[in-house]
């Protein structure tokens, strides 16, 4: 891997869009968030103005689950959303249409019938169907919501700290991935009350404060850029990861999963 | 998967077996393996060796490698083995063998022809070319190994805290599994070397003491039992969970993969 990407060419990675960044600042450090427009864009819309208003500022991450997410919010649910929507409509999936930039990942899948990449990230689709969706991978980054479908509004959102749960895509919005920090949220503690909601508010993990990249001076933002995933180094480094040929691997897999690809970002090189 | 697990027999639940129960004791809590005699024999008579001569005591957690491995053994490596082997011969796969009791996953998979469960633990196999190992599924625990393949001796143990990593499948030996206190290893701060490696030796996280239940007092042993993979009842709750029926999700999966099959372990009730 390390030698792909140092072979990789400049234009094969891009910036992360300032306008679809999201920062989280807590204590231990910063956690960025790339969000998806693709497939979330009314999501997206209120998230930005529940974050323009400091929604989070000051809120905490309040659950823990091991093996599943870790949520942050309104543990008191006292906070008026202000500008915000309530109820937000549903984007669970979206149509395949021919717009997209699908690449596809040819190894197959236990929930659906089409895998791959859209915009940098993993999403499963069915063709047939015409339908496509973000998948539930590890640092995926969802819209928690009550029973209603429409309950979820981006006030408290969650993160994949586990085993990919698959069984979750369809059935919730998922608004884009954690590209730095997932250690920050995935390291922490579990809650010992039901769904790993931790005990006790001292427990909870104080949240400074959350932007939108683009909200913030220049000089704040971080300069990170991803592989692109149709690039030929991406591909390089899926058939990689597809059959390890180092000296410990004794016999590669030959297949490889969404969900254990790889999707680098890095510092945006000093010399550009 | 509450209203199954009460709805279950008493006989379709199975005592862990304290001649493969392992004991760690970490300054927060224990930590309790159930080890596969069935896959991996020639490793666990020398984890014994190693454990009875009190090789991981004062031994610590060295490598915590986000969405991957926790790692703990001799991060000096300047311990004795004393009367354990330093090389065993490889357990990665065995014959699938008519004696196995294979309980089959018909949700199909990425990476093998066939995957199911075996003595509670999941397994993948090729029946056709009559091998099948243990699947590196969260909580599997494994023997850590440089390149020959038997230079895994059971002196350093690494337990997955992401993602299955099912590209380790048939190169590694699978041991067990953890079936208690996941989240003790998987919560801990990530190294910041190369593979997750703690950088200093403050960061290590000390093990006070390792023990085959079976080298304990009785009443030192927790009484733990697990639901029978061949039981009724552990189909019903695949079953639940391919399918969930509650009001919360709106478009049930229809499949469950192989690493997203809940294995349940409790105390023995009371009762009993």
């Amino acid at each position: 891997m390390t030698e792909i990407l140092a072979a990789s060419r400049a234009d094969e990675w891009r910036r992360l869009d300032p306008s679809r960044t999201v920062l989280m600042d807590l204590d231990r450090g910063q956690v960025v968030l790339e969000l998806a427009p693709t497939f979330a864009p009314e999501l997206l819309r209120n998230l930005r103005t529940l974050v323009r208003g400091g929604w989070f500022d000051g809120l905490s991450i309040n659950r823990v689950q091991d093996n599943f997410v870790t949520q942050w919010g309104d543990a008191e649910g006292d906070r008026p959303l202000g500008a915000a929507a309530v109820r937000v409509t549903p984007e669970f999936e979206r149509d395949w249409s021919a717009e997209l930039r699908f690449t596809p990942l040819p190894d197959g899948d236990v929930f659906a019938p089409q895998v791959g990449f859209v915009d940098g990230f993993p999403v499963a689709g069915d063709r047939a169907a015409g339908r496509i969706w973000m998948a539930h991978c590890y640092g995926a980054v969802g819209v928690g919501r009550d029973s209603p479908a429409d309950s979820g509004n981006g006030s408290e959102l969650y993160v994949v700290i586990g085993h990919a749960p698959r069984q979750l895509d369809r059935n919730i919005t998922v608004v884009g991935r954690v590209v730095m920090g997932t250690d920050l949220l995935a390291a922490l503690p579990r809650g010992t009350q039901a769904l790993g909601f931790y005990a006790t508010a001292a427990e909870r993990v104080p949240i400074r404060r959350v932007r939108f990249a683009d909200d913030l001076p220049p000089d704040e933002r971080p300069e990170l850029e991803a592989l692109r995933t149709d690039s030929a180094s991406f591909s390089a480094l899926v058939e990689a990861r597809r059959n390890r040929r180092d000296d410990w691997y004794k016999r590669p897999a030959g297949r490889i999963d969404l969900c254990s690809v790889p999707l680098p970002v890095r510092k945006v090189p000093a010399a550009r």
